[in-house]
Parts: C-alpha cells; sequence; structure tokens
C-alpha cells in the first residue's frame, strides 16, 4: 500500500529533542535540537511546533529534559514542577498542554529518586506520542464514513502529522479515506494569519501524494453553494465539556456556513482535548496575538505603517452546530454535555 | 468640516490619463500616466486600477484616449469601435465597464466627424467620473441610516475612493455616517488574495483620519458572534435584475454569516451596477483567476512549488440575504425583480 504517512514533527533522537521547524516550512525542511525545557518553552511559544497534540507531546519531552537537568538536584521535585509551569505557560489555547503535563506530573508522583526521573518522564513522553499516532488512527477508522466517495472535503489550518505525533486528526480522517481507497477532493483553506494550510497541509499532503486544491479562506461559502463540498473536518484546540469547541480562527464561520448548506460538519480530536473542566465555550480563554501578524506578511508590511488590527487566534464553535465529534473512543453525534460525559465513562 | 474623501484614483491631467498604481499602494503613491488606449487596457487587466466604477472611468478616458489616436483617420469610428472592444475584454466580471463603455457608444454615434470624437468622449468621461461621485454622496446619505451610532460596521474588500469616482460605494456609506458625526468602529477585512482591504481600504481610510481595525477575512463570524458588529455593508461588482449581487470572493460567506446573527447586509452600488440583461446570479460569469495569487504572496513562493488552488475571484450572494441594496437613485429594502425594476422606473 502507498505510505501516506510519512512526516513526523516532533522526535525523541540522538538524546535530544528534534522539533521540524514548522515556521519556515515549506522552503526549508529543518530540525531544531533542543536540550533543555526552555529553549522547549520557547519552541511552543515561538510555533515552531503547533497543533494541540503535538505541542502536548513537545511539553511532555520538554518534562523530560527538565528531569535530565535536575535529577541530581536536592531539590529536583521543585525543580521539575517549576519546569513544568514554565512549559504551560507557553500557549494558552490548548488543553493538550496542561493534560500531557498533567500526566507527567503523577509519573513525578511515583518517583521517589530524582535520579529515575529522566528515565521515567522520556518513557512516559514517548508513550504519550505513540498513543497518540494510534489514537489518530482510531478516528481516522471512526471518521472516514462521514467522508463519503467521489466527494469534496473541506479542511482548515492544519491538522496532519505535523500538528499530532502522527497521521493526524482532521486530517487522519482524510487519510483514512483515502486509505480506503475513496477518491476524494482535498480543498485546503490558506489559514490566515498563519497560512499553516497553504505552508502545512499543502505540504505534508504533497510528501505523501494526496492532491489538494488551496483556497482562500473567505472562498468556502462559494465553493458550497456551488456543491463543490459535501464535508468539513476540523481539528480543536480545546472542547469543553458541552462538546463548544476552540479552534484556528475561521473554524466557527465554516460550521456556520456548513450548517446554512446543510453540510456535516465534523471535529476530530483525542480525548485528551476535551476539557472537563471547562463547562461550556464561553469559558474558554481565546488567546489575541499580535497585530503584525496581520498587518505584515513574512515579516514585510502590507498594511500601511500604524494600521491597528484585532487578531484572535482561536474561535468558539457552538456544539449545536457540530454533527459529530469523532475521538480515539468512539464519536458523539449532535454533542451534548451528557453525551461527552457519556464517552469517557463506557 | 474635517475632510474626508481626499483620495482620487483616477485623473484626467495635462492631456493623460493618471491611474493611481494600486498594485504598489500602501507603500508607493505612484501615478501611472497614460496616453493611449492599449495601456489603458492592459492597466484595467493588470489592476493597476480596480473597482466596478473606477474601472468604468477608466474605460470612458481610454476611449477618449483612442478618439485622440484615431479621429483623424478615415475609418475613425471602426478603430475607436476595435479600442472599445478592447477596453471591454479586460475584466470580465464588472458590468460597469460595459457600461460606461455603451454610454461612449452612443456619444459615438452621435458625432459625425471623426474630428469632434476626442473632445465629445473627454467631456463623457469626465460626466461619468464627476456623475460617480455625486452618485456616492447620495448614496451615502441615503445608507447612513444602516449604521447605528456607537456601533460596528465591517467591510470587505475596497469600496471606496480608490473603487469608484471618489468618496466610494459601501465605504461612502460609512463616510456618510462619520460626516453625521456617529461613532463608528469600522473592521475591514484584508481581503485575500489581493489584499484590497489590508493595503487599500487601510491606507484610504488612514489618508483621511478614519480609524479602522483591520481583521483576517474568517474572523468576521466570531466578531459577529462576540457583538461587536451591527452592519455589514460592501459594494458590488455586478447585479442581476432580481438583486443578485456579484463582489468579491467572502461577499457570499458574509452574507450568510450576517443573516444567521441577524446582522443588516447592505450592498452598495450605483445603478450602473445594475445589469438588467442578467435575469439571475445563477447567469453572471464568474472570474477564475490565476493559482499563482493564492500559493505565491507579493511574488514570494508560500505554498509547496506544484501545489494546485481554486481561485475564484468574485461569489454571488442571493438577493434573499441582502437587507438593502442602496443606490444613488435609492433604496431597495429586501431586492426582488419587481423591486428592483421599480427603481429605475421611478
Amino acid at each position: 500500500m502507498h505510505e501516506i504517512d510519512t512526516v513526523r514533527a516532533v522526535r525523541w533522537q540522538d538524546d535530544a529533542l528534534h522539533l521540524l521547524d514548522q515556521r519556515v516550512l515549506p522552503h526549508e525542511v529543518s530540525y531544531l535540537v533542543l536540550q533543555d525545557f526552555r529553549a522547549t518553552a520557547d519552541a511552543i511559544r515561538d510555533m515552531v511546533v503547533r497543533g494541540a497534540p503535538a505541542i502536548g507531546i513537545t511539553a511532555a519531552y520538554g518534562m523530560a529534559l527538565a528531569a535530565r537537568e535536575f535529577g541530581q538536584h536536592v531539590d529536583w521535585r521543585e525543580r521539575v514542577q517549576a519546569a513544568a509551569d514554565v512549559l504551560n505557560a507557553a500557549r494558552p489555547t490548548a488543553v493538550n498542554l496542561a493534560w500531557a503535563i498533567a500526566r507527567q506530573n503523577r509519573i513525578l508522583d511515583a518517583i521517589e529518586n530524582g535520579e529515575q526521573s529522566f528515565a521515567a518522564l522520556l518513557a512516559e513522553a514517548q508513550r504519550i506520542a505513540s498513543e497518540d499516532v494510534e489514537a489518530n488512527r482510531r478516528m481516522g477508522q471512526a471518521g472516514a464514513r462521514f467522508i463519503p466517495a467521489d466527494s469534496g472535503v473541506l479542511t482548515h489550518c492544519n491538522t496532519g502529522s505535523l500538528a499530532t505525533g502522527g497521521y493526524g486528526t482532521a486530517l487522519g480522517i482524510i487519510r483514512a479515506a483515502v486509505e480506503q481507497g475513496r477518491k476524494v477532493q482535498v480543498y485546503a483553506d490558506e489559514t490566515r494569519p498563519w497560512w499553516q494550510g497553504a505552508r502545512l497541509t499543502a505540504w505534508e499532503l504533497q510528501q505523501d501524494g494526496i492532491p489538494v486544491n488551496l483556497v482562500v479562506d473567505s472562498a468556502a461559502a462559494s465553493l458550497m453553494a456551488a456543491g463543490r463540498i459535501q464535508s468539513v473536518v476540523v481539528g480543536a484546540d480545546r472542547i469543553a465539556a458541552n462538546g463548544d469547541t476552540a479552534n484556528k480562527i475561521g473554524t466557527y464561520g465554516l460550521a456556520v456556513l456548513a450548517r446554512y448548506h446543510g453540510i456535516p460538519f465534523i471535529v476530530a480530536a483525542p480525548t485528551s482535548t476535551i476539557d472537563f473542566a471547562t463547562p461550556t465555550g464561553a469559558d474558554i480563554h481565546i488567546e489575541e496575538r499580535p497585530a503584525e501578524e496581520i498587518t505584515q506578511v513574512r515579516g514585510v508590511q502590507l498594511a500601511p505603517l500604524g494600521t491597528q488590527a484585532v487578531n484572535p487566534a482561536f474561535d468558539v464553535t457552538p456544539a449545536e452546530l457540530i454533527t459529530a465529534i469523532v475521538t480515539e473512543r468512539g464519536v458523539v453525534e449532535s454533542p451534548t454535555a451528557a453525551r461527552m460525559q457519556q464517552l469517557i465513562e463506557t
């Protein structure tokens, strides 16, 4: 079978954390080699790595690096926990970050000797990474049925191998449909202001030989009206307990448009993205990013100097606009708080 | 009173047509000086000038330039008409282009001597330009009531002085609201792929001291959900006889979103934009532009080489999503074919 999942954005190799620098893709394929947790937090903040699951995996490795640095200290536990706080603060919206750190903290709690901490945290980070790929493959199997044969599917941002441990969430569903032999026209929003669609999704699908049509974000509505889109699949940065979903800016608008055109709107995310401590989308903090991300393009001033901009990085899609949330533990159709709860209790 | 309309994109000066080169705004403010109709057609095609009314005015001057060139020839009429065909073919969607040329053709029909043709066509072009500014001011007066005090208004593309003879259509409505002393938060979509919002609307409003917040196109939905937008005003490239409106890609999506959020959606355009020969939006030809406009940004490759793109320049908003069409002859609320017809009969 044709290999359709060749890219890995986060790798542990030669005793260091290797991050594919997603800021310079697709022109350069270069890995940053990180040896400590501070550089790891910086890489998360600076968006060397992005995508909620990939951020979580990276932070888990960051804690392992902190353990390697501090394991011999008497106050090793405090120091590793302080490092965890630094990593946790690197990006505010993706819940997987806090989730991965909480998982590492449970490992940490069970360790009595600082010298064991590095090996234990490294092993757990590697488990988190490989479980994520496995979860994505299960999501793909569960979600592929939402993509009919000979259909057009629209996706937003990058939710593929670059955003996860591998295979991808929403892009994993598209991969699974392709693996099942279905002929699919993939439409990728370019995804302003960070161009994840133009730079990352287009590149990643090119690596795996899956054809893609790039479109400007604002073209989605007319593609839907023209009957070229039969499903919309997106990822998630944080899902509230009731199914409300925070994701890349533009996602909410696509959900409204999909509803208007009678097109299924599918969210794909591992259960680690669900934040049961957050009751609804109204409780999700939305990261506001600098105006320069809009007024400049790749460092070049585009708008006149002094132009103000409003730049929310994410938006919230209410659960009632979501046809189904696809997770590794099953599919929640027409999500509600009760159905979301049921998902993790079964 | 503060001067709020200082920019002119199309000027006749020193026996030549001066076009503000909108491709290099806002970094350079430079005028191309055109002496013949071929260069004028090229300038329309290459988007030196854009915006349906401004394109019409430019083409009208282009015919005057053709008359100056051919007026002494025996077959002057045929040559000027051939020039009109070249100008007419420069852009396919804006109906004002054909409208302005038809108006010049009527002047041409009334002339018996080629030597008179230049002066007559130049005078008519200048009339078209000044009538356009006057029409825009009337639209502004008629449409300002759709923008409440202390409200947020969202606009798309550039529909201001740069897109018209002056003052603007949708931006003219915003100007009129500001002139009437209303406090208005203007949100301007950056408008991919040509950045008319980021480059042109932001620049034009800056010239006139009207504050603006730039947003990525896909942020509109979340601004609406947050209650920051009380009206959406856009221009039009062609309005069908039933009120269906072709405009910059992204307009249709905004109309769907406005309807979903209960926000008035206003189209502002002179009656020259209405094409009564086109029954509905389904009959409007939509210009498809090159993939490179999406895969490259300002000449720099952004997506990986070989990436395919779908790049429709316009979309069609059905009349049922339009709260009102504001013209210089009056406002058509909830447009239908009968109400559109009534507009020009009164």
